[in-house]
């Protein structure tokens, strides 16, 4: 199966049994999962196994949510060098940093080498976080807030077509949908959801909710607290260290939101 | 919250809302995330952001499927360090292996930094693995393997109470559990589960099947392959790249598996 850049889906052939029985071939659609190796000044960097699509907003997003860039200036140019990887349907993309940046950046390239958050740092004490806790005047209806994963799965095409592909989405007080990005990655859909507001100069996301597709784990609160998202909700659960993440950080976190029930699992004052 | 060493869950606080109004605040059970930091020699070496609780197998299977040991005596000893970090509920685990692996072990120690098969990989080319083809005579009864994800779901004690982690499972052709691991990362609870089988000395795993809790990703097929499963199912959907590892490794995958259908999408010839 080769893929194309930036497809996010590839046709595949599959064998469907029913009851029993074997329905013959046919072809399905599944959701592209496929690496992206970020380099900085022509050295190797980390790799990023993603969905493909919006990479610039991926690139930015994990920059700065690994506190590696401050705002969208802070990266000079991002290119796609000719000559490109052979294997796994790779891509490769080469950022330039500013100046002042550069030797920080690559000192943490090799240290971090994914998207989850944890990945390459190689010290308990290095997961801290160096952000203020997120501060926030945002107020929200509970029957608001249990409509907005039905909301966001409605706008989530990739998963429509391959049920194989998580989501973050950005949601204004009123329950309007700001942006979604959809990823095979959970950690990816959210860089690259923040990784857009970056470029769009709308942070501090002071604003706005955040609901996720999944399950909630530290490193998905901890994006948020990059982005000073005050509220985060997901149909799913969240795991200890996501709770005392939020806690720590002053997030509301709500879980196993439905359509007339949720839990809320830290600083419930922002939920009426 | 404070964890306990090995336990899997926490009481935690929580609000619940009911059809717009809070009812008060009570208990819950959260599944527990935290940081299992693995030194080679008293360096730093990698963290794991997992479950705690078989923390020994999920070494061994994390040192197994990164290609590190080749059998569980490859690793002359485990041992808890009396100096254990002092944040994020953190554990430090001293490895020490076989003489003749040292040198490999430590230089690849600082390249891969998660259980995940991608992070701390530098360039594309080295997500390429070392491994044959899965060589196995099973032929499995199509009617049975639908009835597997019942069975991993019925097993699944820590999922049962807090509705927030992975299981990965292994069973005979007869659809019998052999063994199963829970974690807040389906990756972490795959090398737990080969850790399992790497200390039991029951590699390869050539008349097994591995069924998967939630979608599959190429790392999970990866780690399959390393253990030589031949079949493996899952109640979600294969990204493009796990079917991609899955047809070049010989392994049949199975994805959307429900109790009277399901979705081969390589090596069929396996399912009858």
């Amino acid at each position: 199966m080769k893929t194309r850049p930036n497809e996010a889906t590839i046709t595949c052939s599959i064998e469907p049994f029913r009851d029993g029985n074997s329905q013959g071939t046919c072809t399905d659609i599944a959701a592209v999962e496929a690496p992206l190796e970020i380099r900085f000044g022509g050295r190797e960097g980390t790799i990023l196994m993603r969905t493909p699509g919006h990479d610039d907003e991926l690139v930015r997003g994990f920059l700065f949510n690994e506190g590696i860039i401050r705002s969208a200036s802070d990266i000079l140019s991002i290119e796609r060098p000719a000559e490109q990887p052979t294997s796994f349907n790779g891509q490769t993309i080469e950022i330039r940093l500013a100046q002042s940046l550069q030797n920080r950046s690559l000192n943490r390239s090799f240290l971090s080498s994914s998207s989850c958050g944890s990945c390459g740092k190689s010290s308990i004490d290095s997961l801290a976080i160096e952000a203020p806790p997120v501060k926030s005047q945002i107020s929200i209806d509970m029957r608001l807030l249990t409509c907005l994963p039905e909301r966001l799965k409605a706008a989530q095409t990739t998963f429509l077509q391959t049920g194989g592909v998580h989501a973050s989405g950005l949601f204004t007080p009123e329950g309007d949908l700001i942006a979604i990005r959809e990823d095979v990655g959970r950690h990816n859909a959210l860089d690259k959801l923040i990784g857009w507001a970056v470029g769009e100069n709308r942070l501090p996301l002071a604003e706005s909710i955040l609901v996720l597709s999944g399950r909630i784990s530290y490193e998905l609160v901890q994006k948020a607290v990059m982005a000073s998202i005050p509220i985060v909700t997901a149909a799913g659960a969240p795991s200890s260290m996501a709770i005392d993440f939020a806690n720590r950080y002053d997030i509301t976190l709500a879980g196993f939101v439905r359509p007339t029930s949720l839990n809320a699992y830290t600083h419930a004052f922002r939920i009426h």
